[in-house]
């Protein structure tokens, strides 16, 4: 089963563009509706051509039937699956990167949420995405779109246990850091130990059991409304983004409080 | 023209069970689908009944039918609008909070985005969001439903000029500060000023140039890799967590460092 849910039709002028520019060679054809006739389809075109991309003008309708449901705005592609990095790769991933940063997503089953994770993990200066194989959502052309951009360039790792993935991270040196709403420390109570894996779970179910025990650290987001929880792109950013902070603080004056390690 | 967006259907358990418990008045009427009869459902019936709500039990593909396209998970419910605030009554509403928190959203179109940017600001505590009238996703079933409850219990007061309206905060006391991408400053260089409203733009193109010279401050999200910007979901998050953070910091350690104003 392994690549059978990548994306195969890119929709909307950014992701074909973001495809095209980090990896023309897995791009075979390029659709524009023949109705529009701006700048923007003439980059396009122009980038598919000097990469040796197929182009083909077709009516709207055309593209309307072969990406059913797909915001496409007259601009489609078709690409083979990118090549998904290999887990027994994973250590020495990890090991060649100075102070890693990782996400790991525990059954996030919405294309659209991964896409915006992905998004989000990228800005936030995140080097590689973990999900566990068997409770994750399809990198569909739904996520890709969402991801606007980041799919092409952010390895996005597939373990078989994830439970044992993050022990192996520990073991690495890296600190596992899980968000999770009955944490008794919020958040903003210190920095994050460094280097860091955040660890958070799916819409509704939060993070399972196994994944939580292999914490070493367990953080909340505060939440002062009647919404029981934030959206998982919006939590994802917001743990992000305290490591994004915590390395301007590091950079500006030395080290930060770290939050205490948990004992279950 | 005033409210003909509102929702008219509400889809799913989630969103219809919300919108049962703070409006019960407003819902005239529960779908069920027929082939559902677990305890959820059952929990929404009891909870309609209890308002004298009526409900009725449909085969799914009518529920299908009545909302093409929604995830209704076998739930709809039917209501009246919510009635929505009067922009004239804004300047007493902002009055009677001892020290408010304002959401902005000048130019969100996306009804999904606007449902996570609700959904977000309630968990952050914000008091009232205000939109531009001209330029707003509809609070459709769609927003309300990723709303997950706060558009039932968020203040949308929709402003007929955003720039007055923003002027007229200012001298009220209340600190514009606007999120954009060439701002000098990084959100994470100091506490927003107090009391606070934050302005987050658009898909794309955020803040309008009214808009922007009418804030006190302006902070960009540090962005480290190379997508070009957050999900308006994620972005409003990060500002708003920001004030989150920075009461909490308030309640325990006193006043903190205020990010400098600008001179445009």
């Amino acid at each position: 089963m392994a690549d059978e849910d990548f994306a195969e039709l890119i929709a909307g002028p950014h992701a074909v563009s973001a495809a095209l520019k980090a990896h023309p060679d897995s791009v075979d054809c390029v659709w524009i509706a023949k109705e529009r006739s701006d700048e923007r389809v003439q980059g396009i075109m122009d980038l598919a051509r000097a990469s040796h991309v197929l182009v083909r003008q077709s009516p709207r309708s055309a593209l309307d039937r072969m990406a059913p449901g797909l915001a496409h705005q007259g601009v489609l592609a078709r690409r083979r699956s990118i090549e998904r990095p290999r887990e027994d790769h994973l250590a020495a991933h990890i090991e060649r990167i100075q102070e890693p940063l990782v996400l790991v997503l525990d059954g996030v089953q919405d294309p659209h949420n991964l896409g915006a994770c992905l998004r989000t993990a990228e800005a936030a200066g995140v080097h590689l995405v973990i999900v566990p194989r068997h409770a994750r959502a399809p990198l569909s052309a739904v996520a890709v779109r969402a991801a606007c951009g980041a799919a092409e360039r952010l390895p996005l790792y597939e373990v078989a246990n994830l439970a044992r993935t993050l022990r192996a991270l520990k073991e690495a040196g890296l600190w596992i850091v899980g968000a999770t709403a009955d944490a008794p420390v919020s958040l903003h109570e210190g920095a994050p130990p460094t280097p860091t894996v955040w660890v958070v779970g799916g819409e509704g179910a939060g993070l399972r059991r196994l994944t939580r025990e292999a914490c070493d650290v367990l953080v909340r987001i505060p939440m002062l409304g009647q919404v029981e929880s934030l959206n998982v792109s919006v939590a994802t950013g917001l743990c992000l983004y305290e490591s994004v902070r915590a390395r301007a603080a590091a950079g500006a004056r030395g080290a930060e409080i770290a939050l205490p390690p948990i004992n279950h």
